[in-house]
């Protein structure tokens, strides 16, 4: 196992460490339960964002702290779901007075310890909202899901209702507005090669010298298929035919598109699968307003990558294009 | 080979292609010769950056054009130098009459072309000063370089004498900025993996399950020793020591500490090292004062780490902090 760790019991503790030393002027951490909230929580009168998952997918969650998007961020071990005491101490240490909404992707453990969290913070005074994020295309249950898994999505959804928050709209507008995201983004992801998690020291899947793995998810679970190595062009279109196909995304359609990198895949890579995805939408018709392109819901170094595309209106795209100061996104300060 | 590709001779066309459509609002690119330059190029009165080197080492240096920091860039096909009719095209389109200043990284290659470019624009009546970062203290000569390599610092020359540009500064202020700004940087990298020139279809070097390399060059040029794989403190004091001991940086320092990834390194491993490194230098006495963390100067898919530590002055931070606004650093716009 090549990596750049100490002992690997210790990973998530000193990653947690580094990010509270890199960036105090944003965030603070809080070790035993551990999460981490921006540097000037709880913001009053504004509806605070939570989230959280599993480590092993930065920048998400930890690095989109701050202002602009989430207010909270709970890291579990690496692949496994945060615990309710993290959330419940998170929400609590955010909540200002306007309600929280909690940001969850769809993997069983996550959805079950915040939901016990929710009903925790309700019993001590503080509304709470969750939206469940399930935009992957790729399968219908998988290896930790009832249902479609939380992908990409997730950091659209993180950025823009983090700006309606600062906006100061309602819990119920804010939790509204991230069903939207939800429902107006789908993902589908591919690996080239297995990621290896610290404890366990070995790659989580075996893939052959000329495979790669269509459809896989973010902690290697199986994917559609196992198919034989092609060209760029191929495997885009391997991934977003689903995708466009879903909601469907249809002629006429403003989208932003998301290219982002499991890990291991640079940034060179990155731009030849955003022009093949470019060229794939020109041809039908669907017009990219917005992109994000890099390495933002990782799977530890695995190589690969995953594409998302969310339908776009006027208020997506303002909520989208406003400020974030963020570790992980910042852009208008 | 796994590569998100298609065939390995149009990976540079290919990935210039995906940043022409992703970032018009940024940049334009041109082909044959192949050149970048910031959308609102030739700026009338500001003194126009002008970098380049091979391919491979994204978002440098392509991904640096823009409002304040690169006006034009010239990649070459991987790893290898561009051609002096890309970086005497590339000076041409983004004269704005107060002169030109090459940014130009020491590879023997790199510098004899920029040399023979900026002779000619000379003759065509452009002033040009070419400052050669030099600032990898792993060895004294390399592979394809006489004396030491130029690396991290070239990221950190780009956004400072980007942002003096942009309040104006003389042709030979910002020549002798970036002149100070190499002299107050230093760095030096490791690897875990080698990475694979597409166009080799193997790895540059063989590395063993159980070894690293210490002081590796952005093309995989040979480094100060193979060692075998050690915890993540040991190999930040192996990186942060001899940078450290090299100017030598000092008690009651302020320095800008940049952690890198080489392109396969995941930012869960580079906070991991991060946090080693703040630990080192708090020890030493030397205070991080601004800092970055991410994959700015890579080795295609290399798994591994540079450390760069630059030694701040009032000048310098306030340029760092000024707003940039490219496809790879932004911020305050």
């Amino acid at each position: 196992m090549k990596k750049l760790i100490n002992r690997p019991e210790d990973v998530v503790t000193e990653a947690l460490q580094g990010m509270a030393v890199a960036h105090p002027d944003l965030l603070k951490v809080t070790f035993g339960p551990n999460y981490i909230v921006r540097a000037d929580a709880p913001v009053q009168g504004k509806v605070a964002l939570v989230s959280g998952g599993g480590s092993g997918h930065e920048p998400m969650h930890g690095g989109f702290v701050g202002m602009g998007m989430l207010d909270a961020a709970c890291p579990g071990e690496v692949f496994t779901s945060p615990t309710p005491d993290q959330m419940i101490e998170a929400t609590k240490a955010v909540d200002g007075g306007a309600g929280v909404v909690h940001i969850v992707k769809n993997y069983t453990g996550d959805v079950m310890n915040f939901e016990m969290a929710a009903d925790l913070a309700r019993g001590e005074g503080i509304e709470v909202e969750a939206v469940v994020i399930d935009d992957d295309v790729a399968v219908q249950d998988s290896l930790y899901t009832a249902g479609r898994r939380g992908v990409g999505t997730t950091v659209l959804a993180e950025k823009i209702c983090g700006a309606a928050a600062e906006d100061k709209q309602s819990l119920q507008q804010v939790a509204d507005l991230c069903r939207k995201v939800n429902a107006n983004g789908r993902s589908m992801g591919m690996a080239l090669t297995s990621c290896i998690v610290p404890s366990a020291g070995k790659p989580t899947f075996e893939l052959g010298d000329d495979e790669m793995e269509i459809g896989i998810g973010i902690h290697g679970e199986p994917g559609r298929e196992r198919r034989k190595l092609a060209p760029a062009g191929e495997v885009v279109e391997s991934l977003a035919t689903p995708v466009i196909d879903d909601i469907p995304f249809q002629e006429g359609d403003e989208v932003l598109a998301f290219v982002n990198s499991m890990g291991g895949t640079p940034t060179i890579e990155l731009y030849v699968v955003y022009n093949e995805l470019y060229k794939l939408l020109e041809g039908r018709g669907i017009k990219i307003t917005r992109n994000l392109i890099g390495a933002y819901i990782t799977s530890l170094e695995m190589a690969g990558v995953s594409i998302t595309l969310l339908k776009l209106d006027d208020e997506l795209t303002r909520l989208w294009d406003a400020p974030v100061q963020t570790p992980g996104l910042r852009w208008g300060v």
